[in-house]
């Protein structure tokens, strides 16, 4: 399609929707994606370089001038500008924040003054709010008034007093349908939920979770409305959270669709340090017994079993634990439970699969005694997998770290370690 | 706090938001809940009961009489009702169908006639829609009118033709700030989105995600306007995805957090199954080399880690899979790519353990040849465990199978029986 003609590829994508575009966009190859910003710049509006995943995004911004940067951040809403602008290199964003206008860039500078993943970087400067007393119609003759400078989409109007601090919300929806001298107090719903710019994004988006919110209010220290939150936002924010504990129980850092096979290395090679780590100190275990293998090579054939069986049930229960914390439905009121029940699963399952192999291997060898032997192995492993898969993410939290993170590398070598130090020295003790 | 006084315990949730009443709920015990129950049913209102976790819902759905439920679900918006109605057990959701409004039965069969997690179940039948030549102030003095009749919030007035086939939509904020003689044409921005009841509630998700969108038009197959998705509701099957696929690839088919034991032991035993044959699978490649581990006890020690590394980078890479395949970044025009960068990471990564390994097997054993074989076993391994990790949830979707079940046994099994073949093979042949 990019065959150099810039009126054809605007023909083309001037009837799709900018997150369509991006889609398309970051599909192309790197090359055809700089073809395309030479031959014309202005296609990648703000709109659409909002919508393009971060990686390829910033390969664009190389291409792109500053001001054809500050032209496409134009007409985007707040967050969205905050969003861009964060992710410029240091340099292109000083240059940046020096081209736009000075109300824009106070209002940048104000939200990058705040860390990374909390409200702040998150919430619209733009919001609508009313006092109390206002009627239904002096609220609404009030926006038609206001007109351009109100945010493109709004979903409740604020209510707050003197201080500027929100009592209340109206949804737009119920002000709609309410007549023109009703008082606002009177529609207006008790402000329960209050968002402090500092909070991290991911408190946030458990409010709105749980709350079924729509859009929620900021404040700052004094309670002074500050700015607003809404669900579109908080959608990506769930998303990413959701991608990075998927991510960091399979010991991935980070991983973008346009990284390079570099960036993937990086990503992956200290976990997979760690994972050789744990590896040498399970050999070590099985070194131990090297006696007892060379005596009897069934063994050796039967460890990995036993291990792996362990490692499994270990991951399950961490994978239940490591999302029951994510949606809080795992609390210090119900841990207690919550580690009973998972250890009690696993001593089941150990029970189920310790008379199924304990059979298969006094068949395969011959010997009852073996059977005997991984089937105890088995029942201890399967229990203890229970417990580590529990315990070792409340653990991690306990102390402060992502119960996600790290947390399969310590369960797989708990299993690793006990089952191999219990079948190897079952085995010696009562085979040899 | 429940010593049997109703009064008491009305006052202390009072104030509380029925989200968190029903979390109360969900920490109590069972004979905890059976007990509030009892003392008085009308504290768990539609509210309260549609905010309680199903698993726990179930449970107290067999407390309540068929009329209770039926109080209860008054006043809920027709896609709770339809979410609560649909989990009763069949006899109890018969008798409570045959108790509510002629009206409401008529839109919970409708509603229930749709498979299980599609667009049609989760769709709200009350929405607000108006013809395109009605001008503002016609429409907010319709709304007036009607009232308590509409939805008890809404986002967008959807525009309709003749056939009431939606054509557009105006976001109530912007109805709200223009003048009232503006025809809602001028405001409307046309559907480019609609959703059919028999979507799949995950397809709608990513509509939701992707557009931003706040609400959107359901229709039937002759295009008419039947309902409508709103956010809110998104949110809840974006987190439900989530963690079917995380729980999914740790081998857990469901999980509630008021499971029991048995339900924990019958939701993962099947996995533990299929993991036991390819443990069995891969003891039976070892048994095929027990002569040279019999000879030569160091490739019984070493054999494992050749196996987690595999493992480990394989699972990395079905967990970036997964991730990419769920949010569609990985489609048919970019796989190629994905799987070389995949393939070429598991490369690289392994040459640099196999580096690292081959020198402490080599110190370790005072033996470079061991060295050696365990470096090439790692290069090959990683570099399969990477393809694997790809190809394997890519083949699952061609196939029509979700992609994140099933596929974390498959390339382990992959990595174990490639990582045991190659190193114990190599070393029978260099070694011995």
């Amino acid at each position: 399609i990019a065959d150099r003609d810039p009126t054809l590829i605007r023909q083309l994508l001037a009837p799709l929707h900018p997150a369509d575009i991006a889609d398309l966009i970051e599909q192309l190859s790197w090359d055809q994606q700089r073809l395309l910003a030479e031959l014309d710049a202005s296609l990648l509006t703000g709109e659409v370089l909002a919508e393009i995943g971060y990686d390829t995004r910033a390969g664009l911004f190389d291409l792109l001038e500053t001001q054809q940067i500050v032209d496409a951040l134009d007409g985007l809403d707040s967050d969205d500008k905050t969003m861009v602008v964060e992710e410029l290199e240091p340099d292109v964003r000083e240059a940046v924040l020096a081209a736009v206008s000075a109300e824009d860039r106070e209002h940048l500078e104000a939200s990058l003054a705040f860390e990374e993943e909390t409200a702040g970087r998150l919430m619209q400067r733009e919001f609508v709010a009313a006092p109390q007393f206002w009627t239904v119609g002096h609220t609404i003759d009030h926006m038609r008034l206001a007109g351009e400078e109100l945010p493109d989409l709004f979903f409740e109007v604020f209510i707050v007093d003197e201080g500027f601090r929100p009592i209340g919300a109206v949804p737009v929806s119920r002000l709609m349908r309410s007549q023109r001298e009703t008082p606002l107090s009177e529609l207006m719903e008790l402000a329960k939920i209050t968002i402090r710019p500092e909070d991290d994004q991911e408190d946030a988006a458990y409010l709105f979770e749980k709350y079924h919110l729509i859009s929620a209010p900021v404040v700052d220290d004094s309670g002074r409305l500050k700015g607003m939150l809404t669900v579109d936002d908080i959608v990506d924010v769930i998303q990413e959270e959701n991608k990075e504990d998927l991510l960091a129980l399979a010991g991935v850092n980070e991983a973008g669709l346009a990284d390079t096979v570099w960036e993937s290395v990086k990503s992956r090679a200290p976990w997979l340090l760690v994972n050789l780590g744990t590896a040498v100190l399970a050999s070590l275990v099985i070194a131990l017994f090297d006696q007892a293998i060379a005596q009897l090579v069934a063994l050796a054939v039967l460890m990995p079993i036993v291990a792996s069986m362990g490692g499994n049930a270990g991951t399950q229960s961490l994978a239940v634990a490591v999302r029951a914390l994510a949606t809080r439905d795992l609390t210090g009121a119900n841990s207690l439970r919550f580690v009973w029940r998972e250890a009690a699963a696993g001593l089941v399952n150990g029970v189920i699969f310790a008379v199924i192999m304990g059979i298969i291997a006094a068949v395969w060898f011959q010997e009852p005694d073996l059977g005997w032997v991984i089937a105890v192995a088995m029942v201890i492993n399967l229990a203890i997998a229970g417990l580590a898969g529990v315990l070792v993410p409340l653990g991690l939290k306990h102390f402060g770290a992502d119960p996600a993170v790290a947390s399969s590398v310590f369960v797989t070598t708990v299993t690793d370690v006990v089952g191999f130090v219990v079948f190897l020295g079952l085995g010696a003790l009562v085979l040899l």
